[in-house]
Parts: C-alpha cells; sequence; structure tokens
C-alpha cells in the first residue's frame, strides 16, 4: 500500500474536498491527476494533428493501451475488448448481436436496471421473443440464486441477463456457478450477459476462469475515471456468434479502394466510430492511481471493512432498516428509514449538509457507497446525520 | 466580422500554430477557449459531486443547451435534436430503426463513407433487404443528381442515403430537390439519410426548410469542437415510425418504481447512457468563436472565396489535376497528380514539412480542406510544397 496518509491520498481527488461521498455505484470522483492527463491528451492530439498521420498513430495506439489495461485489469486478452462510451452501450452490443428467432427466450433477473430493461423491451417487441423475469432479490438474505436461476432456465432459452454486484441491493452474485449452470443446459450453451457496473473496480477479477460470455462495464464509477469510457468484454467463443450492430469505420477491414470487406478479426468490430479518445489516457492514470494505494485483492478487502462499519452502525439505529443482515460483501449499503420520512427527501436534505448519497426506487431504499479510500470519519458523519434527521421534530432541516 | 486580424485569430486554435492546415474534413482544431471550457467543466461536475442532486441537474442543462445551441444552427426545434457521439452513431440509429422487411429497398450513393456502407451491408443481411448504389460521382462536373437519384428508386424504396456534401470529390449535393423528390413518390415517402458530416459548419443550414427526415453531424470537423461529440436530426414527422434500437436510461420515461413506460417524447429517446458530457461547453464555445468571426453566410462565402483560390493555382500546375472543372462549392478541394507519384507517399512527404492533407482511396486522390480562417499564404505553402515535389528528381522528400 502506499505510504502516503489517507487525508494525503484523498487530497488528490478534488471532489473529495467540500463533501462526505458515498455515490461510487452512481459516479466516482476523478483524481486531479487524470484531469492533467485528459488535458495533456487533447494538448498532444492539436499538436500532432488533430488529423495528420501522427495524430492517427497516436490514436491507436491510446485505444490500444485502453484495452490493453482494461484487459490486464479483467484477467482477458485484449482481443476480447471493445471500447465503449458506458456499461449500457455495452449490453446493446450484446443484446442487439444476437440472431434472436420468435420464440427465443430471454431471462433476466428481477434487479436490472431500467436502462437494461428498455433494451429488453424493444427486443422482445421487434424480434418476438419470449422475455421472464426470476426472482433474485429475494435471494439478499436466504435462498440460492444459482438455484432460482437454474429453475427459470427453459429449453428455449438462450441468454440470462444479470448484474455481477445488484446495483439496488448490493448482493454479490455468484458468477462462476451461474456461468457454469447456463453453460450445461442440455439445448446447448444458455450465453450469460453480465451488467459490471457495479463490480468493475470493487472485485478481484478473472474472466477467463469465470467463463462468462459478455461483461459490459464502465470506467467512470468505481474506477473513478472520466465518464463517457467504458468497455465490453466477451469471450473467444462468444465472438464467432455475435454479429455487430452499431457499426462504423473502426469495425470493418477494407480493400484497397476503401471498401468494407470484413469485420475486425477481434472485438474491436463492435466499436463504431471517432470517440473522445483523450480520455483513455484519464481512465488509465485512474487505475494506476489504485494500483498504486494497493492490490485489487487489498482494496477489496478494504471496501468490504469499511461497508461492514457502516452497516454496523446503521444496523444500530433504531428507525434504519439495512436490507441486508449480514455484513456486505462489497461496496453498496442500502438501507430503509423505518420512521415514515420520504427518502428522496432525506437525500435531498442530506446533499444540502455537503453529504452524498441516493435512492433507489426498487426496493425503495437508500444507497450509501464506500470504497477503499472512503475514511471511517466520514461514515460517522453519514451516520450521524442519519440519526439527527430521524430525531428533529420536522424531520428535515 | 471579427476586429481580430486574421493572424491574431487564429493564434486561438494552438494546433495552427506548428503547421498548415487542411484536414478539417477530418477534424478541426480545438480552440484553446474550447479546451478551457471543457477543463471547466470538468471541474464543476467535481465541485458539485460528481454523482448528486446538483451535478444530475448540471447535466440536464448542459445537455439541453447543447440540443438548444445545434438546433438554432440546423434551423430546426430542440425536440428534433439526439446528442450523439459521432456522425455514424446518427446514422446507425436511422438505419437500425426502420422497422425493414424483407425485399424492401434501400438506395445510396457511390460516394458514401466506408463506415455507413458496413451498416447497411449488415442490414441487407439481417433483415434481407435490397441494396442498390446510384452513381452520383459521375455528376461532379456534368449530368443532374437529382435526375439519377430519381431513375434509380424503385416502388419498393423506403431510404435514400446521401451525404449533403460528398466527402471525397467535395460536390454539394441539391438536397431540397432531392427530399422533394424522394418525398413525392407514389409509394410514400422514400425518406432521406444524410451524411453531413462535411456539411454542418459550413453551408448556411435550414433542415425544417429543407424537409430533410434524418441528418447526422459531427462536432468535431467543421464547427472545431472535441472529437467525441456530435448530433442527430430527425423530423418531427419521422420520430413517429423511427424505433429506438441501441437505447439505455437516457431514452426513457419510468413509472414510480422506475420500471420502463415509454420513450422520451422527443428525440432524447434515441440517447443511450452517461456520456462526456464535459465536452459540451467544448462544443459550444466553438461555436459561439464562429459566430464572433462572422455570420455562417459570411464564413461560407469566405470558404468558397478561398477554396477556389486553391483550386485556381493547382489548376496552373501542369501535374495537378483537380477533380472538379468548375470552382469548388465548399471547403473540400480533391486533386490528382499525374506524375505518377503515390498519393499517400506525398501526404506522408507533405507531413514531413508540417502540411497536413489526407488521401481519398476511391476516387484515389488528396484532398484539402479549406476553412473561413485558413490564410491565403498557407494555400500558398502548399502549393509550393506540391509544385516541388513534381519537379524534384525522386519526386519526394
Amino acid at each position: 500500500m502506499t505510504n502516503l496518509t489517507l487525508e494525503t491520498y484523498r487530497q488528490q481527488f478534488p471532489a473529495l474536498a467540500n463533501k462526505a461521498y458515498f455515490n461510487y455505484g452512481g459516479q466516482g470522483p476523478l483524481p486531479q491527476l487524470s484531469l492533467d492527463a485528459i488535458y495533456q491528451s487533447y494538448e498532444q492530439v492539436q499538436q500532432k494533428g488533430p488529423f495528420s498521420g501522427k495524430a492517427g498513430s497516436w490514436v491507436t495506439e491510446e485505444s490500444a493501451q485502453m484495452r490493453d489495461c482494461m484487459a490486464r485489469e479483467l484477467g482477458v486478452s485484449a482481443e476480447t475488448i471493445t471500447l465503449t462510451e458506458n456499461v449500457t452501450v455495452g449490453c446493446n452490443i450484446a443484446l442487439w448481436g444476437i440472431d434472436w428467432q420468435p420464440g427465443d427466450h430471454l431471462l433476466l433477473s428481477d434487479c436490472e436496471h431500467p436502462g437494461i430493461i428498455a433494451i429488453i423491451q424493444e427486443l422482445q417487441r421487434r424480434f418476438q421473443i419470449e422475455v421472464s423475469v426470476c426472482p433474485l432479490r429475494e435471494t439478499l438474505n436466504q435462498g440460492d440464486p444459482v438455484s432460482v436461476i437454474e429453475t427459470h432456465l427453459q429449453p428455449n432459452t438462450r441468454l440470462l441477463v444479470i448484474s455481477h454486484i445488484l446495483w439496488n441491493t448490493g448482493q454479490v452474485l455468484p458468477l462462476g456457478e451461474i456461468v457454469k449452470c447456463c453453460h450445461s443446459q442440455s439445448q446447448g450453451k444458455v450465453r450469460v450477459l453480465v451488467d459490471a457496473a457495479q463490480s468493475v473496480g470493487v472485485l478481484p477479477l478473472n474472466l477467463t476462469a469465470l467463463e462468462v460470455d459478455f461483461y459490459a462495464f464502465t470506467g467512470h464509477k468505481w474506477w473513478c475515471g472520466p465518464e463517457g469510457s467504458g468497455g465490453f468484454y466477451l469471450s473467444p467463443d462468444a465472438l464467432t456468434t455475435l454479429s455487430p450492430s452499431y457499426v462504423g469505420w473502426r469495425s470493418i477491414q477494407y480493400d484497397k479502394t476503401g471498401t468494407p470487406v470484413n469485420w475486425k478479426p477481434d472485438a474491436r468490430r463492435y466499436e463504431v466510430a471517432t470517440s473522445a479518445y483523450p480520455l483513455y489516457a484519464g481512465l488509465r492514470r485512474s487505475i494506476t492511481l489504485h494500483h498504486e494505494w494497493g492490490t485489487t485483492e487489498e482494496r477489496y478487502q478494504q471496501i468490504c471493512h469499511l461497508s461492514q462499519y457502516l452497516w454496523q452502525r446503521l444496523s444500530e439505529l433504531s428507525d434504519v432498516h439495512c436490507l441486508r443482515t449480514a455484513p456486505p460483501e462489497a461496496g453498496l449499503v442500502s438501507f430503509q428509514l423505518t420512521n415514515g420520512l420520504v427518502h428522496q427527501a432525506v437525500v435531498e436534505s442530506l446533499e444540502k449538509q455537503n453529504i452524498c448519497v441516493r435512492t433507489i426506487l426498487n426496493p425503495d431504499c437508500i444507497r450509501a457507497c464506500i470504497h477503499y479510500f472512503t475514511e471511517k470519519s466520514e461514515i460517522d458523519r453519514l451516520v450521524i446525520a442519519i440519526a439527527t434527521l430521524n430525531s428533529s421534530p420536522t424531520g428535515l432541516i
């Protein structure tokens, strides 16, 4: 781990200077070093071009370095990485790339993000597929998500859509077991698409070992990169069957007259056209900074340690009901107020005190996120603010 | 027009300091003021959040201002604008959103960008549509593109795909007449999708008057905004029939439990999820800067005036063949060397002299772009470099 004190380390994140911050699952704070790297990239582009042979080589190299960096974090090879704008674009790539036939079945959990549900609703309409929902939310404190999923698979199921960490309750799903179950179905592999919005930057990951088919992630949440830079992993096996949908000049190989003759041989075939390339250096700098603090395993342990502290202290408050009955397995702590206060109003009131948490609508709760560099005193400040809200006559400031 | 001298005005673009620049059709130089605005936006996001009620309001407001700004430039209302990453994403939105039936016909010109051709090839495969190409390239110096298009329309044609300004030859197509022709077909409206990569930031535009259906553009070329910020216009009538394809949380309206219940009522339904919002302030600053110099009409006249000067001087060189026999109608000047030099090698040699032009593969030529702030001395430098290349024994430095 870094020799810096936590206080000094946190000074690298300008966003943390004026608030108690618990919205890493929404967006992580951008380190000053990352913003500097982005600025320098813009300067480089202008110095070299912006459109020239030199600038083109720079873009190719920056993109390759970004894919390499993401691939190392996920335990996969760079050829399996598509650069995207965000998690949802990655999910769109997987969902629109399957050759859906009328009557095919798609299974999703009851804890998926509305943005992903919207894609699936449109696919259902366009391709007349069957869609059903399996109840994973109720497995937060008891029961086995793998057997719930297995029970809901059908002979016509082609795809399971789940999150690695459920964005509403914070539950970590046993992804390896789920994939094994889906891949051993008698109709052939049921492919697994994972919304990794809350897992990348939190869990130590080896996607090769997990054997997952599709894994859509973003740089701007737990990795603390800039908004608008994400990625999509697909296994070499899945790549052979997934058609590109939104495509462009980055997807293709050309002949000598510039006519498209083939897709790129690797996951670049799902990339489209000009993006905000200068952001890549910023995201890489953020990821490097995390490694300077500690290994992925060390950071994950610290996240769990601090999350448990928050969960413990919240559990001690009489008007707070934590959704989990056991300590959190990652950085999300979701809880409800049992004194009748409206969660949205509470969140707004806390923001006025420069404490950032968010509401979740389903289940109706407040979510606080803990990163490895969260301070215990920051957690105390949140807990005291919630305790104080509860005991004041009007409930809100 | 601005009171600044041209030299002082150009100092606002760091990219122009160390080169003669003719690749505006590839990417425009980013003004320092725009980069500063981007940087300040990142600081704002960190100060307010990055994820909080305040930061969310800022994102909503920045996005609305960006759509307003684009809409004003195009002579349309903000509800018709989708924010995208680039031109190609806009074309994908239109192309994947039509309810293609087997046997439907799509007509495109023979001068479309390979990235757009790649989308159409995939649509052809997925939906068994008929695709044909109409020869517009040969209308550069004689003939009538409208009648060529009309001849190639079929009773089953549903969409025409063309560019407003052809990226290879620089020809400006008579878009209003083309749209009128396509909309008056007996089978009902043949919709028109326009690749506006080379027209936005160059031509004075009123898309409402042109009655075009779909118009896909980018901020990073002639508008000189940052790479990764573009837009897509669709007419209110086209919106009623175009289904969203890649979607996400930005596309939808929710009920109280956060479940998607409908698309957004306007063109935001084609937006997906988190983007590089801080870029919007940069693009708006670039557009404002252009207005500080002069009206769109004044800038367009200056582009034509300077393009004609380049075209004239190139035409005087014995080993240069300009594709156009008449002066250019916009900022693209394409030409061929008739002395056997390989165009790619020439472009690389010119880049070593800090002169930026590019090759086009079909037709095989070199393309030089002129903006309103191009200097005559810069044009002279390009012309002399080409003349010198031609007369040196090896042809290349």
